[in-house]
């Protein structure tokens, strides 16, 4: 199985929320692929940021990309629904805010979105063991998450290149995404170590010319 | 102490949230006087809406108009804080999510802003016992609150002259806010209660002619 | 508006669960008006008796008396729905138990049920300033909720003739519940006081002719 | 170490609860060899089942086979004396609903049960890793706790093969129950993965021949 | 009823921790009445202070002056027999920190303790509507609890008129405690109100003479 | 990397809280080289010990030794800065009561101590995975937390052989400390599976002469 192709999914926690709409669809003209959604509820993390009528606006709007949607939430199920309804493409959790790990991915596969499986940079990678043949994607946390603006932990280039071989062993396609301080610098070390979706958020809507840093990133990751 | 001028207070839990910037201040163009801000945790209440970042961007989009901010969280007081910071100008909150009422009001005075208190549908008016002289909002919600869209509980209105009664008799400025199904066909008679502050979400956003139903409002009010 | 018919409801915490459904019928052919369904949780009392596919089976035993449900519960509203299916006719839960407490007596009520609150020995009667017009039934413990067998606290007396005042007063068919230490020997004052229905377990389940107590019992109201 | 002779342990969660007694007598004379009790608490699965007093009734009944209570709830620790006292054989708990492991093994042996640990289809196996010297059962679940009448995971069956290895590899007599979607189809497979213990709820108790269905899943084993 | 002789009870929380048999033998001897010891759990307040062994070792060391506990804990059954086995006189507890408030006076009350409940400076008097009958003590806090060294909420004078007036209704002893920034200058007022027990931290502690400030307290009182 | 030099860090725990000043002295007088301070919430562990003040008192009163502190308490980061300001050396804690591990972590290091992850005796090595470059602690708790006085759990000598492999690989300086009913009679199989630093309470303090204790437990480790 090859790895797939690279998705570059710019986090609107660093967009203007003022101008969401327009922001959103600037970053996508720009060459953005995805749209990342961080949800925060200030009991998982300490900071709450917006929820599903914030993404069902987007999708009013026009938004037609794939809105790749984080729950940094607990618990995970109740608020499930409301965003499968509003329009995500994919839902990714935390495995300690869900009791019933197996139980949420099947809440997210019967809505119709794809789940992923998000690791903060200290989470052992054993919360894989069982469910490598139900997941759509990894997520490995390179800050921890909350707050935007945060430096990449070095450290996550090693637990990339261990997800990459469970993924390549399970022969399944299922994406390795990053999210943590991915700037145009350190992208092409990402990817070498194995991940093949990234995340950037500051490192792109703090810049004046997206697609000139989009177009960097891509060059970065080869 | 006579009764202080009539505001009304927008809720862009209504409003378009691509466009949030221009939606608020269009509606601030067509009279409104505040802007509402639900705040939701999917703990206090079965939703998730908008956090600080949010009401931080209203700002630099250049709203000067007072913000007044609803928790619907719980706990309330490690939010605070970021509210403060992000410009709000009126933080209430509900006495069931702060095991420490009078701390919490001395917190969110301490930051700048004035301090309201909200109830609940169902909630006795016993929490107002030993506060009255440290507080600027009464806030009574007639619908429960975690949705727009609702209907106005007719039992509100003898909870209203109630409150009425204390703020008359406390001798203090104290505003009496109503939110939940307030519209141009029962506002008189919400006035004519003793409120003389308004929220409307679904009742102005949901119209194409923000100015015709805000002025409707204040003929009615009288 | 007079008081009502007594009601004796039998609570089945005292039955014999491996014949639950010999049980009840008998008690409901010695007299009993309604099965009295005691729900614990191990959260909100510190035990865990009977849930929804209990009540389920009783339907299907052939029990059609009123189910008198009693949710010794927090948080409530998750498993309203299951208990209204499973056949209650009345659903009753504790206001410190729910953030809101109109939104879970709206609940109960769409689902086609009756709705009660229900108050501890020390809960005040606050909570009911605002939910008179919305309710069937009040219950007032007289123990503290939790198990099986305790001694009534003489102090309830007094407590329900101030809600005998309070529905006298709302001029609607509310009826007056009171669970705990309830016997032949001292449900007369309970009556004389204003009650309307009884709770009764041991008093009934341990003795061998439950006809005989439940006479006793009516004598006593007289 | 050569593994131990299996156990058909019928799950009256699926029973008929107004005749509990009855119908845990009639499978036991079908040939079920324990009784497996299903205790859910609303908060650990979101369901509610049956606690303590309702055990306590089936020993009163005369149900003397051992009785193997699975704990679906959270905390753990406050309700297994009351579960002990009642008669319960076995005690089986999930390693993250308890924060102190080792001290809930202790606590349920000092008791005088037998004690589980419970993994969910997701829970990885390294919470295995410093118990094995004192378990004297692991319960795989193969669907996810909350309600009867699920379908059997498929991917379990490797779970077991690993849990058999690490069995094999302790010296001790440890039993491997399976409880989830267990049939008289599939059990065959589940036992030549190297369970030694079999959860059937639905399977059972939803047929005319309680004997009829044991007997074929006792040959299934083989 | 008479009001009873006045009491001042130190607050060790401001004494030396590292000499607190010292410290504390050393208060009474300058006419200290009671010992005041603030248990705070880092959940119902945001500090962690002092548990029950500390207070054991002080019996051990000899300190027989009664010790006034005051629970800011969360929930508050669970430690209270702790409490009572290391020697507690009287166990306060704040009614928001129990479901179970009636239950929680009568398990004090069975360990050989008395009892009292806390006001925090916004909690309304309801809660003491039905337990009049049952307590020892009502102690009013004129800070909000966690910290010494804060300032007196001057409102609570007539939130003590308040109390008064009910324990004089009530016909029985109920001793009037206040605690929060209570010191020789304002401690008259305080007893003018109708306070009979008095707690004093900082200004006792935090200077030379503790006899001295006594003094001043008890000629303040008259 | 060579194993590093021992120390014995007394449990304060199990010294008299009334002459805690004076009973530390003594205790590092007599050969004790660090101070071990433990923290319990009644939350994290059913009981509840002492916090930052006491902590500070130890510094006022001039014990210099380095203090290590175990948070048994959960959540974790609203306390560190407490105790960082009051004089704590290290800090550590459980995996479980963190959600946010590496944020504790970096936390911890910002406020310029040492950090410690601890594990309870099932606790498996997992949480170690991604940490081990900014760990300077590794605790291995012999006994389940929350008193004083219990049995080591012999279970733990493999638990300490391969936590001390983990180190070594790593190539990194960090302490192997036992905590746990560590005596002079088993201290020496302690030292020799790897461990490096000893917590001992009782041991020590229900002992007459700590020096004498102390003593043998340093030739016990040779």
């Amino acid at each position: 199985m090859s790895k797939q192709a690279a998705v570059i999914a710019p986090s609107i926690l660093s967009a203007d929320f003022a101008r969401l709409g327009e922001d959103t669809a600037r970053v996508l003209a720009a060459g953005g692929d995805w749209v990342h959604f961080d949800v925060m509820d200030n009991h998982y993390v300490p900071n709450l940021s917006i929820g599903p009528m914030v993404l069902s606006s987007l999708r009013d709007y026009g938004i037609t990309a794939p809105i790749d949607v984080h729950l940094m939430i607990k618990p995970v199920d109740e608020l499930v629904p409301a965003f499968a309804k509003a329009g995500a493409s994919r839902i990714s959790f935390h495995p300690e805010a869900s009791e019933h790990i197996d139980r949420t991915i099947g809440l997210i596969h019967e809505l119709g979105c794809k789940v992923g499986l998000v690791f903060n940079p200290a989470t052992p990678l054993s919360y894989l063991d069982y469910v490598m043949d139900k997941l759509d994607l990894i997520l490995l946390m390179s800050v921890n998450p909350g707050f935007g603006g945060q430096k990449f932990i070095p450290g996550t280039l090693r637990k990339i290149r261990e997800v990459r071989q469970r993924i390549d062993a399970s022969g399944r396609e299922i994406r390795l995404e990053v999210d943590g301080g991915v700037t145009a610098d350190n992208i092409g070390a990402i990817a070498a170590a194995g991940a093949d979706t990234f995340v950037a958020g500051s490192a792109i809507f703090n810049t004046q010319d997206y697609a000139e840093v989009i177009s960097r990133m891509r060059k970065a990751i080869g």
